[in-house]
């Protein structure tokens, strides 16, 4: 794909369908389903990321289940990388990592191989969406546990007044979004 | 990355971990974090993937959640098509239609967007790796089910004594893999 082809992040965002009140009443869920299935926009994203990418000198890619794999090893691919699969837990067949984290009603945990990181590696996390930032906060955990640098957090869409970016920069993360929608 | 550069299946196929006994005694794990892990391997995986698709005519890409879309949004991008993602149930914001199917112990449910598909649009589906074959199976069903016309199959490896591919074949798709564990 040439520059020429790229869209720019105002057209990828021009694609981002929205539902209202899902999952719950009074939400407006961003539904990147619609820039997934647009040939353009879904390479435009990840070269837009891999750019980002290169520009914080990333080592290596990690992105998160589900949806960040969608992103994540195409990124990685773009970039000349491997991909680190952060998962949800007992998917991995080997002896794991793992760090529980806080949801709105209960908990959930991510889990990783350590053996996927060499020490001192430069790693950026990749994510189509932050909101609170409580999964990329534990994401990033998981992977400093495992001995990578963890200094670059990219995301398709931030939702800026949920605080996670915020979050993540306070943790010490540079945090680099194709785009934002206010008033969540 | 240029052709000289690419991995051969059988060069990737050395890069598989298996794993004993995971995840119940018996059973050898052939575990694929460590070609996603590999910067080359993946890329290689990903470009031999949409070579074969290429060859068949698919229009669109549709990978199943989680490990499917590791390597079906790359395949989409190498090939400058959309992406669809198969989703376990409740992901998707908005009304979808589903699938149910057996596992060995219980029941799993597939469900996607049916607003993805153009009715007659060639659909080829991608996966890490097919063993009896039910998930993949399902996803045809669902994607069939919204007017795909689905007459291929992609998988990065094949444990064809678990019979998956044979049931695919039945069912009238083609089914193209990298590599191939007997011995099951």
């Amino acid at each position: 794909m040439t520059i020429e082809g790229r869209l720019s992040p105002d057209e990828i965002k021009a694609l981002v369908r929205t539902v209202p009140d899902f999952p719950v009443p009074g939400i407006q869920f961003r539904d990147i389903t619609t820039v997934i299935g647009h040939p353009r926009a879904l390479a435009s994203s990840v070269h837009h990321l891999a750019d980002m990418a290169r520009e914080g000198g990333a080592e290596d890619i990690a992105g998160m289940e589900a949806r960040g794999f969608i992103f994540g090893a195409a990124v990685s691919i773009a970039l000349g990388t491997g991909f680190i699969p952060v998962r949800k837990p007992g998917k991995l067949p080997v002896e794991v990592i793992g760090v529980e984290y806080d949801l709105e009603y209960g908990k959930d945990r991510l889990e990783m191989d350590p053996g996927a990181i060499r020490p001192g590696q430069k790693v950026s996390i990749v994510d189509d969406l932050i909101a609170t930032g409580g999964t990329a906060l534990a994401a990033i955990e998981l992977l400093r546990r495992a001995g990578a640098v963890v200094e670059q957090a990219l995301f398709v869409i931030d939702l800026p007044d949920l605080g996670g970016a915020r979050r993540l920069r306070e943790a010490g993360v540079d945090v680099r979004t194709l785009m934002e929608f206010e008033g969540e």
